[in-house]
């Protein structure tokens, strides 16, 4: 059930899911409504006139409105729900937020939900005996903030304040006060972002302060010996008795390295680091949680959680500040993930204030669809198989140096693009076999079934010599050379036939459900470490991606997850967004679906190409 | 600020201040509503109609009231704040609720912060793929109850769910869901209340399905080699780096020692002990919270916390439940503690839906006075030095075997009540003294002002010559002998007049400031280890309570602050009134008050005893 919502002055309009709060809503519009106390009714910055839709008066409300206000539908927008169309109107934006160019081309405003307090307090006397905590508590309430201390506080009150002739900071994490400071450290505020992949970690150290990215790195997930793919590692998690222990422990392992490397190289304290926030498939964050990830791996895949939570650090051994939180985005569904929701939240699918259709399409062995538009959305996960990162491939390799990542074909000629500007390829990565297959499919060497031609066949159709010079077969399997002993076989193309078939009958399935055509499509989105580096074009040629008329609406996004995961680290309202994600997107699980085997058989072929 | 509520059909009001919800003001005025989930909102149970002071409507409301219900002042009574007088319908009442006589002659009603709920979950399917965390939590709010499970709880699902053919109990404390336990195991609860005396600590091992105590048992508090009193304990925290430490340890093993001797005695198993309650003074729960006690020691007496905390037990170290919770009820200031809350709410004084005016005393070293009815409540601490407790007396010793606790002068003849039943005494213990020097005062030996007659000025009284006959002087210091080299001197009385009229001075500023005589005094209560061993009238002789017309009024109530803590561990209401209570009793500082000194001076004197 969704709500439509209008701001004045702006005349603004969104769709809003029952219950989202007009603040809530109007950041999705793009407003957003100043605040200092992250949406929690303590700083009563966020007053609206709701002209229209106005309901409960909560006990936030009547602390900071008057009653002919509140008679007047005068709201704390953060604490106003929505369960109607409304009208508001917004006096308050935040005045020039300081802001960062993040995801797909998002103005995300720098207002992180950890927050840094410097309290210049009262000194005790025998009239004023509050106690260490109520005089803190009094005095964040003034500055607008409500927070429960942790015991360690409660320990360090004493001795801190009065060391510190009652100069203090506070470091506050959402509602939890996590630390006092001796004097002035609000310069200092810092957090993590990782994106936990199943081979790759990335780890970005933000300025909580100012959104810059004090360092980004990746590195290979250290659980890596133990299978390249999710279903390897669940595995090993059921065959061993510390299997769990074991791959958490190498996660861990792993984003400790990328800190400590990172901190020694900024200089940053490692004291200084509040937050992390975490995007990855529910598989490898289950690991990273210590939760048994084996029942996602067997029918009808149920993860232990779905939702966003949020830990102590320190709970799972990463090495930050000791009372720092990490907080994980959730996931749609067993296999589209919170790296998904991360890319939802980068790209601004769904959320757009026009009413167009975007498909989203992280490209990899299980290929994570996302379509429609702020209306309704659904989200769906199809098995593409390892063909895309090289694997089962007779010449496959990853994407690194001397992997041929494109191939264009001119008058005959092939032209290699090979990683790393060495000479001599070693073989083929996932986009370079996107590529060659494409071209392969426009000179028409390759039928629409995915057969390719003998010599004679393409001698017939009047293919240049060049190229059919180039048609070897060996041991009775056709291939195509690209020279330097690199061929790609017939075997290949199929690979390839099976694992674009299985992202375009998911895409199609989403497609039919919405009754959406290909050109209803105002964007295609690509996304992951492979679809980032995939030629738009190629793409449409073999049919990974509807036929759209024009190629310009196929556009790679990068890597969505971290840029999302850096969202939500930098603003609470992005994240407060992101955990309502999966309210409103639909997961389509196709291994229910009878009809899904069908349209895959048909999405096999390759679009027949105009000549 | 407070305002009147009255509760129909009963027709029955109290007073309670501003924000008070109904729900505690009914319980306040001893109606228990209807609840399930601990007044948070979630069981929808506790629906009265607000016929005057209806305010706020809030979402909770929304999610159990009709729109018409609500604007006829409907609400959900915990939801529900004062914020005016008010007249409130209240439908349903806790119907025949499992109760327990505890405190001073008040019946609990059975109703913990730990709640265990039995789930029969429906398995997952294709169709039904909620994550095991949402299907438990679903279920959970189906059963009213909204909980946020602990990382353990995460951790523990999939199997847990499994392994038990998706039927588990659910345990919660207050909002949180600590444990998932195989099977229906609610037969299994249980919570610790802990009353931790500077001297002594007695620990309560009480089931919570109905109230019973399973086991009872006191100890010394392990850090009695640090020094008898508070004083001395927090010396030993500045003087050493490891004070603190060792202190906090000490006061834990005590507890664990208790609490292993009780659960092998009972037989029940340490992971059913989810809670614990803990009361004592602010020094002593300072320490056990690992927490500076220093401020509180010297002026101006700041107490880093006087609020009510809640922390896990395994922070402290204690053996429950790992994830079991210990909360500890507010002090009211720095000298008068959560003992003292704890006593509040066991006498019920305060709260009593009569005007009438209460005394309470808990009489030791450090004598803490409650003074108020219904509408204003004033407390203080009286420093009364250590005659109470034996000390600084020349045959002073504890209240142990062989302590002389009574005395009767009948006929001149001394009768001797003396502890462990011996014949013969090793000496007078608090009691005992302060019935000695009652009888004396009674029979003229010692006079108003304190002072012990000669035996030619006993005798031109008229007073027995049998006792003439034990009055003795060594040293030149004047004695009454009690026979077998038991002797009560001078300087004794002199220390017992400064003991009593510390308390004395004390509880006339506070009569003074609410201007009240000693017959408008209803009820005069004694608590604590000593003063539930007072003779009422021998109190009342030397003028350590008021001079009350009938002594009927003067009563010993126990250990009112064990009592306290086990109603706060049976009842999350009676617990949450006791949170309350510091913002409605007003904390009285005496160093801070001029007219205290002439006060104390005049009250060291004996009152003129009627012939």
């Amino acid at each position: 059930m969704k709500y439509q919502i209008t701001f004045l002055p702006q005349n603004i309009s969104t769709h809003a899911p029952e219950g989202t709060t007009v603040f809530n809503a109007a950041n999705w519009a793009g407003l957003a409504i100043d605040s200092t106390c992250g949406g929690r009714g303590t700083c009563g910055k966020c007053k609206v006139q709701l002209r229209s839709g106005a309901n409960s008066i909560t006990e936030a409300d009547r602390k900071f409105i008057s009653d002919p206000e509140l008679a007047g539908g005068w709201r704390l927008s953060c604490r106003a729900p929505i369960h109607q169309d409304s009208i508001c109107d917004v006096p308050r934006l935040m005045t020039s937020p300081q802001a960062a160019l993040l995801g797909y081309g998002r103005h995300v405003a720098i207002d992180p939900n950890v927050a840094k307090v410097f309290l210049e307090l009262a000194e005790p006397t025998l009239d004023d005996q509050q106690s260490d905590l109520a005089r803190v508590v009094a005095a964040l309430d003034k500055e607008g903030y409500a927070a429960h201390a942790l015991p360690d506080v409660w320990r360090a009150l004493p001795k801190t304040v009065r060391a510190s002739d009652w100069k203090i900071t506070c470091v506050l994490v959402g509602d939890e006060l996590i630390a006092l400071e001796p004097g002035d450290t609000r310069a200092k505020m810092y957090g993590i972002a990782l994106d936990i992949g199943t081979t790759t970690v990335v780890c970005a150290l933000v300025n909580l302060n100012n959104g810059a990215v004090e360092a980004v790195q990746s590195a290979l997930n250290a659980q890596a010996p133990f299978g390249a793919d999710v279903i390897s590692r669940v595995s090993h998690t059921m065959m061993n008795d510390d299997g769990l222990a074991v791959l958490q422990s190498r996660i861990i392992a792993t984003i400790n390295g990328l800190l400590d490397q990172q901190l020694s190289a900024t200089g940053i304290a490692r004291e200084n680091i509040y937050e992390a926030v975490a995007v990855g498939n529910a598989t490898m964050l289950h690991i990273l949680l210590g939760i048994d990830p084996e029942p996602i791996s067997v029918a009808p895949f149920i993860p232990a959680i779905l939702e966003s939570v949020t830990l102590p650090t320190s709970d799972l051994g990463l090495r930050t500040h000791p009372h720092a939180r990490l907080t994980t985005l959730p996931h749609l569904g067993a296999y589209v993930g919170a790296d998904i929701v991360a890319g939802i939240l980068a790209t601004g699918i769904a959320r757009n204030k026009d009413d167009k259709f975007r498909l989203f399409i992280d490209v990899g062995t299980n290929g994570e669809i996302v379509l429609g538009s702020s209306a309704r959305t659904l989200s769906t996960a199809a098995p593409a198989g390892p063909a895309f990162e090289g694997a089962q491939i007779k010449c496959g390799m990853r994407a690194s140096d001397g992997a041929i990542e494109g191939v264009e074909i001119r008058d005959g000629e092939i032209h290699l693009q090979i990683i790393g500007g060495v000479v001599r390829p070693s073989g083929i990565c996932g986009s370079g076999l996107v590529d060659i297959v494409a071209e392969l499919v426009k000179c028409k060497l390759v039928e629409s079934s995915g057969k390719l031609l003998r010599p004679e066949e393409a001698r017939a159709l009047g293919i240049s010599e060049k190229l059919i010079a180039r048609l070897v077969e060996e041991n009775s399997v056709r291939a195509f050379s690209l020279g330097n002993d690199i061929v790609l076989t017939q075997p290949d193309i199929r690979a390839l036939q099976f694992a674009k078939g299985a992202i375009a009958a998911g895409v199609q399935v989403l497609m039919q459900q919405l009754g959406v055509a290909a050109n209803d499509l105002h964007e295609i989105l690509l996304a992951g470490s492979f679809g980032s580096y995939i030629n738009p074009a190629s793409a449409r040629t073999i049919g990974l991606v509807p036929w759209v008329d024009d190629v310009k609406k196929i556009v790679a996004v990068g890597n969505s997850a971290g840029e999302g995961a850096k969202i939500a680290l930098l603003n609470f309202r992005e994240r407060e967004a992101a955990k309502r994600i999966p309210e409103f997107i639909e997961y389509v699980e196709l291994s229910g679906r009878a009809e899904f085997n069908d349209i895959f058989t048909d999405a096999l072929a390759f679009p027949v190409q105009e000549s």
